[in-house]
This record gives C-alpha cells, sequence and structure tokens, in this order.
C-alpha cells in the first residue's frame, strides 16, 4: 500500500510510492567519478589567470598567505537581477511589476577546475562557508533586499553547464511567496505545539536514528520523514537559529564537516550525482524568530518532475527515506579522506 | 534592466530576465518532428492489439462504429496510489501518515503509436477530452477522493518515456496544498476586487491582446504576464467555471479546437519540444465557487529549474511573454490541417 506522508514544515503531502519503490542502488548514476576533468581548463572563466578577462569583476576574495585567492565573489556576467536602481513599482492594467533590482553573485569555490563539494579538503570548505557568511552580511545591509538565496548547481540536469566549481548567490527585493508560506507553517506549528518545527523534528530523528545520515557537535544530515525525492537530505543546526547570517565560527567548522561528509556519502555512494543545493534562511529584515530555523537541502536529481508535479505540487518518491539513510550511513568513504575529516 | 512580475492568480514574483533574454526562436529545438515513429510498434503496451496483455484492465472506452476503441482509459500497471483500501491515517511520534488511496488511470489517447496533441484530427481530441470528462465525473463520486489532477507527458524531458500517446488522471485523497494556496489567493482577489482573478486576468488579455495566441467562442490561449518559464501558456474558458466538470458539449468542441491549435502553433513553432499539459480545477467536494476558475496550464520543457527556483520558488524566465506570443501567432500551420480545425 503507498503510504502519503505530511511534512509538517511546510504542510506538503508526499506521495511514497511503494509499488513503483527502487532499490537505493538503483538510483547510482553511470560512473561520472570516473571522468577526469583537467586541474586548469584554459578556456574556463573561473579558472586561475582569467579573473580580469572573462569573470565579472570581483567582489571579494578570501586569500592564501602568498595572497593567492582561494576563493573569489564576483559579479555574474549575466545577472538575473540588476544592481543599480531603485524599488519602482508600477501597475499595469490588474497586473504589477517591479524593478528587477538585487544581486546575483558568482562564488568560485576553488582555484581548482576539477574538485567538487565532496573533493574539497575541509579547509577550503570553511573558507566557501566563511564567504557565504561574510557576502551575507554585505548584501543584508543594503535596504533593498529583502531576501538572499545562496545556491549551488551541479551538473547539467541540476542546471549548469560551467563544469568550474561555483556557487551563486541570489538576493531579491521581495520575500518570496515560497518563503512566506513556510514562515506561515511554521508559525502555526509554534502556536499549536509551543515549539519550533525543526526543532521538533530534529528531536525525533536523532532520536529514533533510521533516517540519520551523519552528525556532528553542532549539525545533523537527514533524509525528511516527507522526502519529495531520493536522497533530498537537509542539514540542520542543533543550535535553534533562524537566519544564517549568525552562523558562529565554531558552527562554520562543523557545518563544513558535516556538508563534506554528506556530499562525500552522496558521492561515492551514487556515482558523482548531479546535484542542487540551497541554504534555506529567514528574510533579512526580520530579527531572530522563534519559531523558523535555517538549514541546508541537498537534492540530487534522480528524478524529474512531471505532469503531476506540476498539476498537484505533489511529489511522487520512488525510494523510502529510511532506505535511502541506511544506504548513505553504509557508504564506504576513502580512508585519506577520512583522515582528514572525521 | 530585470523586471519582476507578479502572477495575481498565485501571488508568485516572476524575474523576467532581460539580460539573459533569448529571442523566441532561439528555444527551438532540434527537429524532433522529423523523427518518424511508426504507426504501431509491437512491443508497445498501449498499442492496439496488447489490450490483454500488457496494459491495465481496462476501466472505459469510446468506440467507433465498428466497435473498436478510439480512446480507451485503463488502470496505470504501477500505480502511485491504491484503488483499494479506506482513509486510515496514523501519527508516528510528530509525523502523520495516510493510507495512499486514490486513482491512478491512463487514457490510451489513440490507436496510433505515431500522434501527438498537435497531429490529431479533431474529432480524435473530441474523444479524449470526453474521456477526461467522463473519468473526472465518475471518480467525483468516490467519497474518498478529495482532488483530481489530469494531466499528460510527452517526451523524457517531461517525465516519459513510453512514446504512445496517453494522459494520466491521479485522483489524491487529500486536496494538495498547491491547489488549496491557489484558492486562498484567488479568494482574496475576489474579497477585494469582487470580481474572479482569472476572469480579470481574460478581460485584460482579450483587450490588449499582445499576450494572446489564439481565441474562439468558448477560450481563450494566452502566455500570462508572469509567465514562469518560456512558452508556458493557459487555456482558459470564457464562461466562468471552477470545476473542469462542468464543461458543456459544446466546450468540448471549443476546447478541442483551441488545444489542438496551441499544441500545433507549438509543434511547428518549436520543433514538437517536450511538454506537459494538466487541468487545473477545484477540489471535488466544493460546490461551484464564484473566486475560482477551471483552466489548462501548458509547460514545454524549455528551460531546467535549478538551485535558486528550488530555494526560492520563484523562476527566472528567459524570455517575455510578449514576444513569445507573438512568435507563436505567426507560426504558419499546414494547410490540410488548417481546413481541418480552422
Amino acid at each position: 500500500m503507498p503510504e502519503l506522508r505530511l511534512n509538517i514544515a511546510t504542510n506538503d503531502w508526499v506521495i511514497i510510492s511503494t509499488e513503483r519503490a527502487k532499490r537505493p542502488d538503483e538510483f547510482r548514476t553511470a560512473e561520472k567519478e570516473d571522468r577526469h576533468l583537467p586541474p586548469y581548463h584554459e578556456t574556463c572563466p573561473f579558472c586561475s589567470g582569467m579573473e580580469a578577462e572573462k569573470a565579472g569583476g570581483e567582489i571579494a576574495s578570501l586569500n592564501d598567505d602568498d595572497g593567492r585567492w582561494l576563493v573569489r565573489s564576483v559579479h555574474n556576467k549575466y545577472p538575473a537581477l540588476s544592481s543599480e536602481g531603485g524599488l519602482e513599482a508600477a501597475d499595469r492594467g490588474v497586473y504589477h511589476t517591479m524593478n528587477g533590482v538585487g544581486a546575483h553573485e558568482v562564488i568560485i569555490e576553488s582555484r581548482a577546475h576539477n574538485l567538487t563539494t565532496a573533493l574539497y579538503d575541509i579547509c577550503q570548505l570553511e573558507k566557501i562557508v566563511e564567504m557565504y557568511k561574510a557576502r551575507y552580511l554585505e548584501l543584508s545591509r543594503d535596504h533593498r533586499l529583502a531576501q538572499i538565496t545562496i545556491f549551488k548547481n551541479h551538473g547539467e540536469s541540476a542546471g549548469t553547464s560551467l563544469e568550474h566549481p561555483h556557487s551563486q548567490i541570489v538576493a531579491t527585493p521581495i520575500v518570496p511567496k515560497h518563503i512566506s508560506d513556510r514562515l506561515r507553517s511554521a508559525r502555526d506549528f509554534h502556536d499549536e505545539h509551543s515549539q519550533c518545527v525543526y526543532c521538533a523534528m530534529m528531536a525525533e530523528e536523532l532520536k529514533s536514528a533510521e533516517r540519520v545520515v551523519a552528525e556532528n557537535d553542532c549539525f545533523a544530515a537527514l533524509e525528511p520523514y516527507a522526502s519529495f525525492s531520493p536522497f533530498h537530505t537537509w542539514i540542520i543546526p542543533k543550535t535553534h537559529r533562524s537566519s544564517f547570517g549568525g552562523i558562529s565560527a565554531g558552527e562554520i567548522k562543523s557545518f563544513a564537516a558535516i556538508l563534506k561528509e554528506t556530499m562525500a556519502r552522496l558521492y561515492y555512494g551514487l556515482g558523482n550525482p548531479d546535484f542542487n543545493y540551497c541554504i534555506r534562511t529567514s528574510p533579512v529584515a526580520e530579527g531572530e524568530m522563534e519559531y523558523f530555523h535555517w538549514y541546508t537541502a541537498i537534492v540530487p536529481r534522480l528524478s524529474k518532475p512531471a505532469g503531476f508535479e506540476m498539476g498537484s505540487g505533489m511529489w511522487i518518491n520512488t525510494s523510502l527515506p529510511e532506505h535511502c539513510a541506511e544506504f548513505l550511513r553504509k557508504v564506504e568513504l576513502p580512508a585519506l579522506q577520512s583522515s582528514v575529516i572525521w
């Protein structure tokens, strides 16, 4: 019998399809980890040496002791939103329009062309997260910006054709409905239970442990009970905080460690799948909110939404989150990496 | 300057990206219309002759004068939801679960393996819409079912690998949040303006005409002002009605005609793109609602959602709806078809 599961944080129901269910190992993709990329590619706009020519202008960088950049933030050369201009709005008949002001930055994660999140050494990943935080805080001082979305696209089916590892930051002048809906659901739960819904979920998960992928002092990585797709994974901070901008120096180290471990389990377990991740955080103008909780969602691109998802907004997940978590926990990680991270 | 546009029916903002904008003809895909499929394929489960063996059991059919089926509804052999069982719900710790009861049917649209919506003769398309209505009304008598979603997936990037033309119907035991959110937005608009938001949009569109793709006595096909992706098209009935189940015999003829014309403009203009369409309609248990309006959404799969869409729920549309509509209006349709349809 298939099962409907409610995501209590968003009030979305998901169909967990037992009739169509696959074993976790059936989601393994072709052996893309064997696709050897060069560490440097002469036409890549993000490789070292192309700073002035091909990437957008630099906004910030974190450097090594010799002054060479380790992580850079640059302007997106084809920005979705313009950093210039004011917040003019206009009505056109029954419709509403607003100037497309905002920010669109690219975080070049590494000098190396051929790395990805699973393969960085832990110090590099800490630098990347430090850059996320620095750019988040800087952008949050711009009064025109209402919501800051930090995300990464890896691989063609995840929406990028650029191989060089990079993340992006888009800041919008409005709070998207998607976010305000989540805030409302979380507030409703808090009104009823006097508790943050994400804290409640995490407590439940750490107690049962069956959907936990990894855990350290500050974070838990888990497959949500009502995952909408196979291997959809959340990384949740154990300390309640609604804004990513408040992440502490100690948490940055823990976050880098658990992000690396989780991405490595996906990389080696599933054969370097295409994926997106995003950091969900509260709107810029809100202070600390007791009912919302920042977290990172990782979605390997292993299934395609189709007409049913479009029409109903519901998803059919052809895997069991418990099985996916167990599979990921059992992935054997390379010893060298292990010694660095764990 | 990019532009933010508000979808006043759903309260979603969309980024219309002028920096990244493409011309409508740049969305033309490789010439898939030249990919000649055979009219019959011996291993296809939906081709004539496979009725007993490979497709799921028949639920209903519409036949020709010789008793041969023209359109069939069959059980999905790998249903996402089970037609047996009651509406049992259960709590698991903080979580909620429900039996996956519902319905999952396949509408085999034609005996011919190699046709698609754009290529049917108009009588065939009327039969398909008649079948949609008959199945909708039959399923709406099952008190366990709350929402009926009728949709079609065409092509691999739209989520199907089965070539034989087919649609699907999934009936869920709950009203998806996606639908209840739309109902709330529409009700809010009605409270403020004493008017159905879809009626208001259609009046605006027919007045300006710049985003209209096709129009007949009972329907308008248009590119919404805040389209979330290129060539996203809505077909809206001119008579206000919240449920697809109430479509009249005259409207079925008009709907088949405008669906055919719209799909033909997409097919010839863009080179047989992969697409999904779905019929959005009110929940089964609701009577006629003055604030909601059924319609059909058609989404050619020309862009991929990525990390930004996942994180923010907003879309970046790299085309202007006005340009897409103008492009589609100018597509030259084959004369033979023209003489049949218009």
